[in-house]
């Protein structure tokens, strides 16, 4: 079982596809999951879930889509689409929910295994797959997600708020161009983006609570093509991470607010892109408790001090049955398995991906075993 | 003699060439004077000069550099070189310094006529070729430089400083990347960024006195890839005009006082590469009336409220004879030339080619026939 | 026993001094304690104790200050005091600590009532205090602060992190003086106060985690006397809130960096006094869950969702025993107690005080009878 | 003469008065006008003039209020009022224009002589003796104001703008007060002041052209009472200074954008009470030439490079009549004599007096002798 686990997420790893184009990888799970004697339904363009009893009450989900790195891995199995990469370990994801799949299919246990493409990229595949109809007849939903910043043999989850709701934004700055020497016939763009980026600060720093963790970065901006010459327009993009609804409504009305008021202060226009992120993953606190109970002899659990500023949209399963998502750890020093996420030499400690497999089994068995 | 310029221009309109790589513009510029029956003299790798008579007293100065523009005009001396333009009038200067070169050599009158590559790029090339001689004997020095603000029949001087020092600089802030969720774990060079370019406004606004003009400007900024990714880096690119050395001096000191200081209190790291530009172009007032006096008839002269924020390279051979430089109008709505210098669409009201060089010739035969 | 204490309450309330100047007030102390037959202690200049029994385990403590607030409510026990009001509940606190003594004497349980000088400015008075000796022998230690925006009936209090570390600075930028019409031969403390004030944001929302809730909050800024003379120096006066003591450290570093930094850049100089505060009041999750099931019958416990951002001295004790603070509500609107800590119309329901009372001979009552 | 002048000006110094409040100092001029037989007239509360002919062509003006400052001389004509002092050398300017009077109605040379109340606070009393009158059937008119800058023996003025438009502005932000603790229920407005204060700056060095000159300082800042309560109002105070009027007009604007923008993008409202100053001083060029002039002999004449940025409501005289002011140079090291205006210690060499009237003079003659 394990070899075959290993061997799935190596042959996923070699066919990395974006967001929303995992047609490769959608025909090799349906392959492999006939293979296994079941009937894969596909959900959308890229979709897939295949139930491995009737009437399943329990899902096990896993994300398929990979992003636009190129691997630096030198490894028998490296991705083999230039300039794709599967790292952020959603091959893994895949092949610990198809390998939970053929044990509970021969043990006979039902449980809906998805497989939902899309993750990386708002609005994500979530949210359609659910209004497809993946969660019909489910009443429990479980996650993991590899973690390259937990030692392996550890798993992690939390109570509530696991991770943050993750918005993005793009804003264009148009002021007024003109030569560097005559700035009054200008409406700089430059300055007016730097009197924006710092009054962004004073959002966290004064208007919410200190209690509310609340992050907003730019992490890029770009204006103009000459020492000596004022551009037109300045662009900068940002994140803002937030824990709850109405902070996160709160803090965007805030970002709106500076930035329309200070470019406007200042003469400027400002076009402002705003996209709403996945909301919170709020695990259910029961089913935490059954991660945490089903792990021993697995893995040790550790619950998480706070939640992630990462975000997630498992987080939508989330809203419609109860459920839990949980960080597997996969970091081990000693193979040199250190690399961060979203790394180009990211790499997954596989001797985790059979004890994860067991743990989801574990997790349906618990619920079909209660017939709640 | 005004078809003759008009030709010169032309032929020279057609073949632009970058600062310092003026190679087929020297070899059609010493052709032209060896037609004339002149002696032409290469200095440096493009540079060009030719006596009129035996020992000139007098030196006639034209810039032979173009820009790296795409010419958008549709006209039949177009640019055959892709991608560069002689946007900045210097094939005008160099037909007006041809055809009085022309006059006078018929007449007898010693001028020293200097084509003069590169003054579009600090360092400029008035200082390379002044190093190698082409001010030796002379003692008076003037030049022209089309102005597309000023219309047709005027030409445009002041005595004193008439045009700035022009500076310019580029700052790369180095602080620390990371994910944008975790901004405490960085050391955010956008945000800082942000503080520096709001901080050197102070310059200008508190240290230095309202009557010293000065701009700071920053033309240019970017750092980042990823709207979730705080960047390592961000650089911007700037350029500073003064009119005094010493308020220049004291300027780019506190600029390096303000980055370094900003930069210094946020943890990061800034490198600056300022690179000190041209002089102050400061006319010799005698000489400036001398540009008025010998303007009647030609020219309506109009004395310059305040300097030109822009810089030119004409200011090293100030520093080392008396003489002035003068705005040349070409404007003329009429034609529809009305776009501005470094305009893909800059173009040159033709008939002011043959009285501008009438004034040059008129401005060396009244130094010679002082024989002050 | 009711009427007891509301009366103490009353005449205390009627005697408010300042911080360190609690002479009246520890003689009225003294007085009472007599009455019931104990032998109070006198420590340091105004601070109190008085055991209950021979070897006491547990201590009570109330803090005995007030506040230099002209009172205004027009009550019959109104302050006598020109200009100072118990206006914390510091009466309250004493007169439920005197009620509990009563009783414990009544039944021969052994307690330290500890009556406590300061606690409202820094240093505080618990330092010294327990310098002098008041918590040898004592195993455990309770405190209770009366709270109007908790409802009458109910109590709060939280496992941990309670109440904030609360630091106070006071800073002084000195640029130089001179005429705004020439701010060029000036420094200008007003703009670099501006520079500093707004940089000091950048320190909550880039350089602390989102997770580690910080405060900096400038309360007050003065500088200059004219509105066009531009002053030597200008005085802003701030506080910050932390809850770790590395947290702490690491804030304090970065507002000295921030504040010097920036001055510096400017040539000013900074003269910061920085006043540590009380540490984080970091409650014995025993002790809590001791609170929560004491408090059945008397009142609704509450968990407090996160800590409060203010101070209080109670935490040296709880770095020297076991032991937890409790909030005791005492919001009555019928009634109009409405009005906050530190209002000159703060009130407080004197409902609360016998059940307060009785709360703490429980708590002393617990650990002595499980002679533990 | 120049003993007289010298008593006339001490004892005026002993009586210094408030800007409209001029009581005793009237009473004084009036009495010597009629000592030398003229027919002083009031005008307004405080305010004189006298002709020393029939028909005068040609004013002469002197202000006549003092300062709130306690002088610090240690003269036997020391100010008997305390806390007033004539440290801007109106008493000087008086003296001089009662000398010229003195000696013009001797030769029987017709001048207006104007002592004008108010002019160191605005709106200042020019204006309003325009209006009553005092200009009718005068052509040309002159001042003087000492300066300690300049020293004794020289004079200075300059053709076209000589002094500054100074305005006044006072601003209150009101935002939300509340606990520093928690910065989340209050709208900061010491935080939003700090980012006016930065935008400001703005206005300067970016919406105004670096040819014309103008500052904009703030004097003042203050806000809120304790280091831990933020505050709900904070103000401040500055000054504006222009030499245009359409750059007064825009400048004025964008002080009132800038305040407004910033104060409405974070929540807070701002009360601005803007005082339009006296306008730019605007000397006749034909009117300096006169008295470059007839300085000679008398004082050692300088053109002055640049205007002052100091205010004068002689500038309302010009905007009427042709004429112009001047700098009569006070400074004696030796004696020192060193003090700026407006100190405590401000002194005038005394021996300027005299030419000082004498110039006076020969100014007015200059004009009634041409009989233009």
């Amino acid at each position: 079982m394990k070899d075959r686990i290993i061997n799935w997420r190596r042959e996923l790893h070699q066919i990395p596809e974006p967001s929303g184009k995992e047609f490769r990888t959608k025909e090799y799970i349906m392959g492999q999951l006939k293979n296994m004697g079941l009937s894969p339904v596909e959900v959308g363009e890229t979709g897939v879930y295949a139930d491995t009893g009737k009437n399943p009450k329990v899902a096990l989900r896993a994300d398929m889509d990979a992003l636009p790195i190129d691997e630096e891995n030198d490894i028998p199995y490296r991705s083999t689409h230039p300039g794709m990469m599967h790292a952020c370990g959603h091959d893994a994801h895949m092949a610990m929910v198809l390998g939970a799949g053929y044990m509970l299919a021969e043990e006979k246990i039902p449980a809906r295994l998805i497989f939902q493409p899309s993750e990386e990229t708002i609005p994500g595949g979530a949210k359609k797959l659910i209004e497809l109809g993946v969660l019909d007849g489910i009443e429990r939903i479980f996650g993991l997600h590899v973690d390259p910043t937990l030692e392996r043999g550890k798993i992690a989850s939390r109570k509530g708020v696991m991770m943050a709701c993750s918005d993005e934004f793009e804003v264009e700055i148009k002021g007024k161009g003109g030569h560097g020497a005559y700035p009054h016939k200008t409406r700089d763009p430059i300055f007016i983006s730097s009197l924006i980026i710092t009054s962004l600060q004073g959002i966290v720093s004064r208007n919410v609570s200190p209690f509310s963790p609340v992050v907003i970065s730019i992490g890029k901006i770009e204006g103009g093509n000459a020492f000596n010459i004022i551009p037109e327009r300045v662009k900068f993009y940002g994140t803002v991470r937030t824990l709850k609804p109405d902070v996160k409504e709160f803090v965007k009305e805030r970002i709106f607010g500076v930035i329309n008021g200070i470019a406007g202060t200042h003469g400027a226009e400002a076009r402002i892109e705003y996209r709403d992120g996945y909301p919170a993953l709020v695990n259910h606190p029961d089913e935490v408790r059954t991660i945490e109970e089903e792990s021993r002899g697995l893995f040790e659990y550790v619950e998480m001090e706070h939640p992630s500023m990462g975000g997630e949209d498992f987080s939508y399963y989330l809203e419609h049955v109860k459920g839990a998502f949980a960080f597997l750890g996969i970091r081990n020093e000693e193979k040199g398995i250190v690399y961060p996420l979203h790394s180009p030499r990211f790499e997954v400690d596989e001797e985790v991906l059979l004890p994860g497999a067991v743990l989801l089994t574990r997790l349906v068995r618990r619920y079909e075993d209660k017939k709640d």
